[in-house]
């Protein structure tokens, strides 16, 4: 398109954004009309996309990190002829395609789920990444920012990465407006303050007038032509602009015009320009997407073996069984023993060094590629993510998180590194699968099967040494669990999983000696947990002790509860699990403060049966 | 001290610092030995600080970022003549203070739990907020970081916060020893490409060789003499400096020494030095620590007001009666309301941008300081600073969050913007208390109860109005639940809070309608719970059926289960959650779609009802 063209579809955008959130009376239409000068040039000059293939290998990404200038992006998809105008008017309606902010659960245009700032960029560093090392087509990934969001610390996460890694096919168009919601931006208009920031982590820079559409249409040739660096280009603009009743003006972020139609009419009205946007080059997929056979390593039963040792023999065996798994780690590869697979498949092992954020959004940004990622860190570092493994599930992404030195059961390292909240955490997202084995064998095929589930799977692993119980050809399916130890007299069931799994054990044993028949169960599946065995447990034995190396809330103690919600009689329930800040000491040591040792658990089953709690 | 007793004082820290490790047969004395010039020089030529008075208000505070190197601390506080050799040697024990990472929670001189990198810059910035606008006094902030932890996006957020507000009394110091836990750093030594980017950020910066103690001594007395600007003093230094076997080598991060003994030899043998740390200035806290008498704002009842609307009015009557009291926000105070504070008390007031990391930090350096600060974000954006909130929890700090726009019940915004797993996230929390109001006056009673309880506190507000339905004297005491509806007759009890508390009441009236009576309880208090009046409920009606505006896992279903968990009989339970990913759609249509809206509830009771699941 020439000038005029883009000049006229920018108000084409800015009218068809004013539009839809009047029709919606809700939006962001004033961020869209900042950004519709950048989006047209791009749509109409640069983008490589072909609509109607979104999955075409070939295809430019784009990604709208600010998400709430959704209006922008679903009038650029009219203007290419992706929806319609009637469709465009459903806009924030109950069943509409068209969400306040985009989701590629809906939309297939849609690389990332977006809506809390600061983390399209870092998901398109992933996608970058998996373009430039691992699908070697030159497709390019753009990323349109807000300035407000460059406040997020994962954004400089993002450009550490990006520049690091010479991410030369990625550019992120920052669309300076100088206000947030409530006000001012720290830095206003002042480009070079950005442009700064971004050159100190290695980006090339480029300063425009975000409103002058041949400066832009410039400004993208010379980030496609810049090589060995990621491009940032920064450009400043009106919020609101083109319409004096709100442009540059404080107050309206967030809100419908006051007048729409007085707003269309100083915008030079209705146009119904369709872009013809760029075929994207002949590409294709590199990895294979069948799958061969997998040789999962064996343990021998009676072997002392840490699950995170087991964690990272497994997913370097997978990685030799399946050409489209990758592995992510936080710059701790030899403590969650990612680094069997990074020594194995260094061209597909991902090094992201202490920024747990990045971490997750790279592993984001490699699955929308096709690949199916394993990222690992400490249990008690992945609390870092939260938000990026929430936008997660709204993205519908499918992505392995690995957390290892999982409770108080690591000793001496203190409160710090304990993971004792990401059973809850995980728990708690929608759609997840919470994995936590107790043996090398379990681990193994528990790290195998995670790689074919749907959505966030958490998996978490241990820091010590746990005797093997289960022999290699054992299957543990996911929603599953073991019964250990069963007996026509059981009084309770004690339902542990990971470190407590041999502790149960042991107390169960101690126990018997006493005359005290108890059943163990090994709830290796969190989420979703096995509801008939819990039941029968439960109809069997009238009480369930729940022993887990977590804090109280939303772990173990609170799952098994799933298998009791439709009105049913309930067991009496009783819960051993973290109840106080741990220090340092060693692991027996730690887990007897805790109260989940076997000593503990033995000493609890005989208070209830000294109080004929139990039958 | 002169040269020659700083480097004198640098190798007793390493001397101590190795044997510490020994003793305990873990801990990280090569990162402890990297910095120990550095630590050296502070403590006898810079440091203000009378360890007899660690509450002093004229005190300089240190913050060890790089928690690992705790052996460097606990050998300083020893050269310093506060902890004895004896004592020293217990590091890492089971009891000992000396924990593997140094929390306040057991030493009265640490500021705030470190051992999460990236952690202690962010809340040294909040302290140093406390001494630059606040308390007035002249003390100065340190902060010893690592490199690798630079990587960690929130040391950007903590860097840009501090130059914004021109915090000439911060000084971080970077131990740039090139090597991470698993090996060489994105930088290695490259102290410009450091300097590039706290220059970028608008920082001083000096480049040193960390092991001169005279540049060290320089660069301190610059930083000093620095104005209206922070400054990071980045020191090129060797992990293991002084030992042949350890220095500068891959493959040692928080290893003992292979030798120690030799390694004390080669160091130059034990040694007694004892620093006689200087005096800080006479200085004086600024706010009152009495309570004055707080008008909160009263609501009548039938009134319809959102409950944000509420947390800002109650949170400027307080900050009306009670000096201590501060607030922040993340960008978002005219959504959460904190802006009714920002414009009562704008010097007590905190704009953190979009960076709810910092925001959490900052408020627990406020802490530190004696300041109650309250800080606010969407509570779905809370989860980008869970890391920021157990880590508070491990220090013990006492801060309130407060995060608006929870559940569906937004509306169009979608599902990016709605708080879904803040009530799992912050109950997994140690120590914690979760607050969730469903009126006006409930929540300014909240607010102002808050204030004065221990550790992680958190408050839920929603987006949309609802009717005052208590009076504006009514009381509700933390870990108390109000019984809306009552009879003798209840087939079975509803447990609301929040949005779905006016749901129950109206399900409740339906099904009375039609000759069903059922309890209604208002668990305002999600953790503590209310649980005899949970008890009383379950052996009343026997069946109690829970219904929250959040995801399934981990939050009022839950949270009414710790009121059963000692053995006692279990109530029938169902819970009606969130259990899909919703889209955008009006308040009441997400509602409906989640199934927590008042024709749910009813429908629910009846099939219970018909299915004869309840008396």
């Amino acid at each position: 398109m020439n000038t005029r063209e883009l000049v006229e579809l920018g108000q084409q955008l800015r009218v068809d954004s004013v539009r839809v959130s009047a029709a919606a009376g809700s939006g962001h239409p004033t961020s869209s009309m900042s950004a519709a000068d950048l989006m047209a040039v791009l749509l109409a000059n640069h983008l490589r996309y072909d609509f109607e293939r979104p999955d075409h290998p070939g295809n430019d990404r784009f990604v709208l990190s600010k998400g709430h200038a959704s209006p922008l992006l679903y009038s650029a998809y009219k203007a290419a002829g992706a929806v319609d105008d009637a469709e465009l008017l459903t806009f924030r309606a109950l069943g509409s395609r068209l969400e306040g902010h985009p989701t590629p659960q809906r939309l297939p245009w849609v690389e990332t789920a977006t809506g809390s700032l600061g983390q399209g960029l870092p998901v398109g560093v992933g996608i970058a990444l998996s373009g430039g090392r691992l699908d070697r087509t030159d497709y390019r990934v753009w990323v349109l920012c807000g300035d407000s969001e460059l406040a997020e610390g994962s954004v400089w996460e993002a450009a550490e990465h990006a520049a690091f890694e010479h991410l030369d096919n990625l550019t992120a168009i920052v669309d300076v407006n100088r206000l947030g919601q409530r006000g001012p931006t720290r830095h206003g208009h002042d480009l070079d303050a950005y442009a700064r920031r971004f050159q100190a982590f290695g980006w090339h820079t480029i300063e425009i007038d975000g409103h002058d559409v041949d400066a832009i249409d410039r400004a993208y040739g010379e980030a496609i032509s810049t090589k060995g660096q990621p491009t940032a280009v920064l450009a400043r603009t009106f919020k609101g602009k083109g319409v004096e009743a709100v442009q540059d003006r404080e107050g309206l972020h967030g809100k419908p015009l006051p007048d729409a139609d007085e707003a269309i009419a100083e915008l030079g009205g209705r146009r119904e320009l369709r872009v013809t946007v760029q075929e994207p080059p002949a590409a294709r997929l590199l990895h294979a997407v069948g799958e061969k056979h997998v040789e999962l390593p064996r343990f021998d039963l009676g072997e002392e073996v840490a699950t995170r040792d087991a964690y990272g023999k497994a997913l370097a065996a997978l990685g030799a069984g399946r050409e489209d798994v990758v592995a992510l780690d936080g710059e701790v590869s030899d403590s969650t023993r990612a680094e069997a697979f990074a020594k194995e498949y260094p061209e597909r092992f991902f090094e992201c060094y202490i920024a747990e954020q990045q971490m997750v959004a790279a592993a984001v940004g490699l699955s929308t590629r096709g690949w199916v990622p394993y990222a690992s860190s400490f249990a008690a570092f992945l609390t870092r993510a939260y938000d990026f493994v929430r936008m997660a599930s709204v993205s519908g992404a499918g992505i392995n998180l690995v957390g290892s030195h999982a409770g108080v059961a690591i000793g001496q390292d203190g409160p710090s590194q304990m993971g004792l909240e990401d059973l809850a955490m995980f728990r708690a997202v929608h759609g997840s699968t919470v994995l936590y084995p107790c043996d090398a064998n379990q681990t193994a095929r528990l790290v195998a099967a995670m790689a074919d589930l749907d959505g966030i799977r958490y998996l978490r692993t241990s820091r010590g040494r746990s005797r093997v119980i289960y022999g290699p050809d054992e299957e543990f399916p996911v929603g599953g669990s073991k019964v250990l130890r069963s007996s026509g007299t059981d009084r309770l069931t004690l339902v542990a999983a990971g470190v407590t799994v041999p502790e149960a054990l042991a107390a169960a044993g101690a126990l018997d000696r006493e005359g005290i028949q108890v059943r163990v169960i090994d709830l290796y599946s969190v989420k979703p947990v096995d509801r008939l065995t819990l039941r029968q447990a439960a109809e069997d034995t009238g009480c369930l002790i729940t022993v887990e190396d977590h804090h109280e809330e939303g772990g173990l103690g609170d799952a098994v509860l799933d298998a009791f919600l439709d009105g049913r009689p309930v067991p009496r329930l009783v819960r051993l699990a973290v109840r106080t800040m741990p220090g340092s000491a060693a692991p027996d040591e730690q887990l007897h403060a805790a109260g989940i040792d076997a000593e503990s658990i033995a000493a609890a089953v005989q208070l209830l049966v000294e109080q004929a709690v139990v039958r």
